[in-house]
């Protein structure tokens, strides 16, 4: 990099130079979407392959920029599981977009700190009036809205939502019964809620054995049953312990089950839980009206959290909470030291994001959902899901039509879990040909998909939701999976 | 935005489309660099000034990049407190580069989620390998790099980092001596420590009665007195309670101030107390052989963090994290759910950086600050650091020869704490005189600086760091702020 004066000394951001570079970097990003079809999808390196490919310590000398794309291109990439080729259906899709990723450019470009209002007030602002229009778009309670004790905030991931509306309703209930009663305090979900709960168990320090996990199946498509919730409440109450907090999800991670949010929004209430609803992936459906019907009973719900980098073209991170009780957010988690003090804060006239969430320090990250709002439009936006909808009941069809194969679980969404069928009842083995299965797939580069396991069943999981997958794109997996299964089950007989 | 194809379907992820608005956004911000001494430092909008602005609910149509750069332009700059601008000397810098700016498009190019080594091994990989980099730049002891049990991972902020540990080290006492003795965990630092370890003691469940904020003063430049911590934990043993925690600052936010890590953490040691040390500023300086004596004692800690993304051109968010014990990070923070095993992961061939840190997902983070060593190097880098210093050291000595003001603490970085000095010890007038100095200077627009408060003392705080500022701007920042002083005594004296 060419130094702007005498003296190795740097100009880090000469404007002229950005420019140069930017368009050089601009080029190679729109050349690798260009050719991205032709990279195995999942990485078939092996663990340790980079150590070997780069020297031990940094250069003391600056290298050039072709230098270094040179390097992404021939060390990097090969290293990339490529989230956002067409044939990425594993875990769930992260999209980017033209409109998200702009969004992070810009929001880089600026690189400012929205701790505080003060310290970038539009930071602040447009967060607030973002997560007001897609509060509108999923049709929230008024509650949820900023204009209230309620609001919306952008986290980093849904595990970062959990864990601070976790801490705020941990602290409110000790604050009413004391903060030794810790070890009494009891946390319910179904045994399909995703693993972010544990976790945020795990760091707020409620003990692990007072974490209800309620078991599901297949009766209900793996949803949490009220009565389940309800007789596992009355037993701790009469145990003496402290039910405390219960988490509904909207589209479990293993295969999409919705747990009835109305019915179990009763009990948290009856019981003065803190009831928090996990939509992460199933969120973005709930924009198109037609989809809206999986978050009824959502306005019984002290929390709710979607992330719109996950189907929403938002890039990642983008994970929209919102709440109903400011306060208890900012009673748990503010902070107060005098080099942040400022006028507007002191005067309450402000929201400080730094005391929603866990760190202090905060991107613009407003800006490229923003961005994705108004370039795409909401009309647009429910066309995309509903093309992923459409595909993903396209695949469930084909799947149910080959006798190879079932289908474990309805389709809901845009995910279909399925398996090669068993023979005679013998799970084992079924379990183990789908095991082979998922392994020749992902190895043959050509797709990605990941597995869950239910009720004991290797399940397969074709997650269709990648901004460029198109219907043939998902023609052609079926298509290899139909091949590898044949294989896989032909050498079985001989 | 153009659509693909007929019937409103979408083709977010167009390789041309995104080279067009790609190369039109990087001009854009070309362009805000270019001019941005011409914004006002400190955005000067009032509270709510956006919501007039913009509409109530998001288009239903699409609108076009030129529509939303416009309102960039005309209603989200006027919002923007510019930190990048080469007059900002308030918190302590936020750097941005060319470099760090073309890693953060890549990544967001890219756009993969690297929870696990299988979901992209080049990103755990290189992230492994660039902290090694960095810890050889900074002469960290051997136990912190990848190849024993240590290791460094990237954080999104300094808080995250600290608060990560805290777990750590409070389930590594508790699995020894018992989860119910939670509340008889004692945490120490100074008082002058970041209030991200408070927040991290709330979050943790440690008992805020037990976080030993223990007093400095100005006879050790606020740094913590290790006979001071010596009294302190020995009274807490005697009374039964469990030391287990100790954070030193090396730069503390206010001053400076640098915690003898050696005395320190020799008591740790005797005490079986976790020692973390907060470097999140002044680390980068530690880059420069000059400097690196600022950290002699790192090697008996356990943890060390420092931000690239605060002094070392690497855009926000870039905080590095090392540990000697990476198994205590793992034992308090994995999960393993079933959707997210795979025989890399389960053969233990591989680190899992979902482990290390609160979120499930995580960016490709480590390109920005591979690309910062590359496209600089190390030498460049050094000598960035030693400019500021440079120009900080003049600053304190304009502030020393004028007899209206005086150096509060003695400059060690790139931080200047300075005020209005007072006159016949009348400190409380002082105060007020330098409160008001630091108001008109905000209002004026010329500069942001920001303050802190030292024995009861109002000090500002001059920290200097920008990429873009130079001398003339800290000349330039001086005249100002004697101007100001100027009109501000003398309209004292009428």
């Amino acid at each position: 990099m060419e130094n702007g004066s005498r003296n190795n000394a740097l100009k880090p951001m000469d404007s002229e130079q950005l420019r140069e570079y930017g368009h050089q970097m601009v080029d190679f990003i729109a050349d690798y979407y260009k050719t991205i079809e032709t990279f195995p999808v999942l990485s078939q390196v092996q663990p340790g392959y980079l150590h070997n490919l780069l020297p031990d310590s940094p250069p003391d000398q600056p290298e050039t920029l072709e230098q270094v794309l040179d390097d992404v291109k021939e060390k990097i990439l090969p290293g990339v599981t490529h989230w956002q080729s067409p044939s990425f259906f594993a875990y769930y899709p992260a999209n980017s977009s033209v409109a998200g990723f702009l969004g992070e450019m810009l929001s880089a470009g600026l690189n400012i700190i929205g701790f505080s209002w003060v310290s970038s007030p539009a930071a602040t602002e447009l967060e607030m009036i973002v997560l007001d229009w897609f509060a509108k778009l999923l049709n929230l309670p008024e509650q949820f809205l900023s204009k209230g004790n309620g609001g919306g905030v952008i986290q980093g991931t849904a595990s970062e939502a959990i864990l601070v509306v976790l801490i705020a309703a941990r602290d409110k209930v000790l604050r009413r019964v004391g903060k030794k009663a810790l070890e009494k305090l009891v946390v319910y979900s179904s045994d399909q809620t995703h693993s972010s709960l544990l976790k945020a168990c795990q760091i707020a320090g409620i003990h692990l054995e007072n974490c209800r996990m309620l078991k599901t199946d297949s009766s209900t498509n793996y949803a949490l049953r009220p009565e389940s919730l309800q007789e596992a409440v009355s037993g701790d109450l009469e145990a003496g312990l402290i039910p405390f907090f219960l988490c509904g999800t909207v589209g479990t991670t293993s295969s999409t089950a919705v747990d009835p949010l109305a019915a179990l929004g009763e009990i948290a209430k009856r019981n003065e839980m803190w009831f928090h609803v996990d939509a992460a992936y199933a969120g973005s459906a709930c924009i198109c009206p037609e989809y809206r019907q999986h978050i009824d009973g959502v306005e019984t719900a002290d929390s709710f959290n979607m992330n719109a980098h996950k189907w929403l073209l938002t890039n990642f991170d983008c994970s929209l909470l919102w709440v109903k009780d400011q306060y208890a957010l900012t009673e748990a988690l503010s902070t107060n030291p005098e080099f942040l003090k400022n006028k507007a804060s002191q005067a309450n006239l402000v929201v400080d994001y730094k005391d929603w969430q866990i760190p202090l320090g905060r991107r613009f990250r407003s800006l490229k959902l923003w961005m994705v709002l108004r370039l795409y439009g909401a009309e647009i936006l429910k066309n995309y899901i509903r093309n992923h909808i459409k595909l993903a009941k396209d695949f469930e069809q084909l799947v149910s039509q080959d006798p190879n194969f079932e289908v474990v679980t309805p389709r809901i969404f845009s995910l279909v879990c399925f398996r090669i069928a068993p023979v005679d009842n013998d799970e084992k083995t079924c379990n183990n040909l789908n095991r082979n299965l998922l392994e020749a797939l992902n190895s043959s580069g050509k797709l990605f998909i990941s597995h869950t396991i239910l009720s004991g069943k290797f399940v397969l999981r074709v997650a269709i939701g990648a901004p460029l997958t198109e219907e043939k794109h998902v023609m052609e997996a079926w298509k290899v999976i139909q091949e590898e299964a044949s294989n896989i089950l032909a050498s079985q007989v001989n």
